[in-house]
């Protein structure tokens, strides 16, 4: 596949060029790509500038508010209900999380849910915020129904991603962030450029039978819950999807399960709407809430050094902490650029003429 | 398998008799015994009174304290940590339990790390404590390694359970519970008594090898991360377990990771002890911080409700709620008795006669 390099700065101008165009602020239109990008230097392609003319095209059908009015609309010491008023999630999601840190500075964690939003990126770069303030930071989201719960033909989840990370001290941060599906969709995308047949447990047809075409999304069918299949556990993946969207819609007053609006305009919207946009649900929780930050970065650094040097299966080199792929992309791509396929090439050209935006 | 029937009433006060026997106030001998049946009830076999006489060799070897301070050692507003002085993780947990609950109450969210504890029975029965008071319970414990993280051959984690509960209104609550492994050790422990083999997915043997022998844990083989193998997702069960692992022991100061002190006597302890005893993690969030708990109550109806009308896949009558097969195992065994087989009876026959106390 033929691809380009970018340098994050080109990209960083153009996309906020984009943003700008549309009537984002200054301050927006620069959260808005420093939010999208950071998921092309971590290396997740599905969830960054290739989605630009998705986000713009939910805009055109007025599904974006790209002037929103973002507020609290309740809270308690370590609470807040955040309403993003059709806002980019991209916007939305630091907005919350800030909230979430200011709590936990208060009274020692905070945990926002957030309803009348949009796709927010990648989850990691919200809850990394956390990290510079010595505390662990969470992020979820819910998203449209692609997602098949164990026994079931119909799809009911999204797939409801969960980040965790924390601080270490000499080691870089641990950064969890999971979709709680198998496969993220992104590698089904791959999957179909590519040509190539997805292994089973990835997928199922429309009719509940274990697949491994990875075009079956198109045709009714569904992703499957992480385990796959109940002998393998999906009920526990379902479950954590079904907590994620629990903490990001029901709390919050989103819309959840089947009825949560779908990112390509192009699906028709769900039947109903039981809520507002789609939900997140982002934590702090100060360290030293705890115990002092240095003696638990001190451990981390123990942990993440035990299992540096756990002993390998045949054929592997390391055992990788959670966050070293990703952390190690960015620092790769922030040198050498971000690399983009044709076909995202041609969609941003495309979107550069309709704005009078050079690319 | 030859199985016999004992009352609820039967098995607690035999179980209360044995832990007053070693010293438990009747409080705690109370407590103790209620966490550890409910288990039992629920289906949770090998969680549950088949363990017991593995708490008293635990106090034997002075690795539990019957008559522990169990008490607050460092708090904010919304967190707390607890010594639990060497006690019962039956007696520890409920009583962290209940500081989360009081958190919640006045700031919103209750968040409490354990350190210096032992086996806390299932987590649902701590979490469920919450659902009370109309809010969201959490717990999770970490635990002796048996679990190898993705392309390790080392056993670096326990099998870390995380449960989400959640109320509804005129549906049962919500009750996520799960290891975050493919499946539990108790799953295998059934496989073993039956001589019969695993899935692939489930274990792998001392080298690291794929393996389907119920038996590869004894012979240096360990669990798998729910996922099985990384192209199914197995590093995003590692990761959940490790999540479960810096929240129970690094925030609290407790052992991790390879240095969790292991349930059975038998099994030598690891080689250091970065921490005390083995951790845990509750949380509690009033949902009423978010919004007011009929409304969140009307829409988990609904959500439940669509799930249940789920369309099911060929040979399954109904998409299941977590939960559901515990809720009902839960009736049944109230209702008809507990089955314990052969080796469990005549293990608490021993058990009895050592103290004086008749089954």
């Amino acid at each position: 596949m033929h691809e380009q390099r970018f340098s994050y700065q080109q990209l960083f101008n153009f996309t906020k060029s984009i943003f700008t165009k549309i009537g984002c602020s200054k301050e927006h239109a620069e959260i808005a790509t420093k939010t999208l990008l950071s998921a092309d230097l971590r290396g997740i392609d599905s969830h960054g500038v290739a989605r630009l003319s998705g986000y713009i095209r939910l805009w055109e059908v007025k599904r974006i508010n790209a002037v929103p009015e973002i507020k609290v609309i309740h809270e308690t010491l370590s609470t807040a209900v955040i309403d993003g008023d059709s806002g980019l999630g991209l916007v939305v999601a630091p907005f919350a999380m800030q909230v979430a840190i200011k709590k936990a500075k208060n009274a020692g964690t905070g945990w926002v849910s957030v309803q009348n939003s949009n796709h927010f990126g990648i989850a990691a770069y919200h809850a990394m915020m956390a990290l510079q303030y010595d505390m662990i930071g969470i992020a979820m989201t819910n998203a449209s129904p692609l997602v098949a719960p164990t026994f079931s033909i119909d799809r009911m989840l999204g797939t409801n991603p969960i980040c965790v990370v924390a601080p270490a001290g000499n080691e870089p941060a641990f950064v969890a962030d999971l979709a709680t599906t198998t496969a993220a969709n992104g590698k089904l995308e791959i999957l179909q450029r590519k040509n190539m047949v997805a292994p089973f447990g990835w997928i199922q047809d429309k009719d509940g039978n274990p697949s491994t075409d990875p075009n079956e999304i198109k045709k009714g069918g569904a992703l499957l819950p992480l385990g796959g299949d109940k002998e393998h556990g999906s009920h526990k993946g379902y479950a954590l999807g079904a907590v994620v969207d629990i903490f990001s819609a029901l709390l919050s007053g989103a819309n959840y399960a089947p009825w949560v609006p779908p990112f390509p305009v192009y699906v028709p919207m769900p039947s109903e709407q039981p809520g507002k946009g789609i939900g997140h649900f982002f934590g702090a929780m100060r360290i030293d809430a705890f115990r002092p930050a240095d003696e638990f970065k001190k451990h981390m650094d123990k942990w993440i050094g035990g299992f540096r040097s756990a002993k390998t299966i045949p054929g592997e080199e390391k055992v990788l902490i959670p966050g070293d792929p990703e952390r190690e992309m960015e620092y790769e791509r922030s040198k050498n650029g971000i690399p983009l396929i044709e076909a995202v090439v041609n969609d941003l050209k495309g979107l550069g003429e309709k704005f009078s935006v050079s690319f």
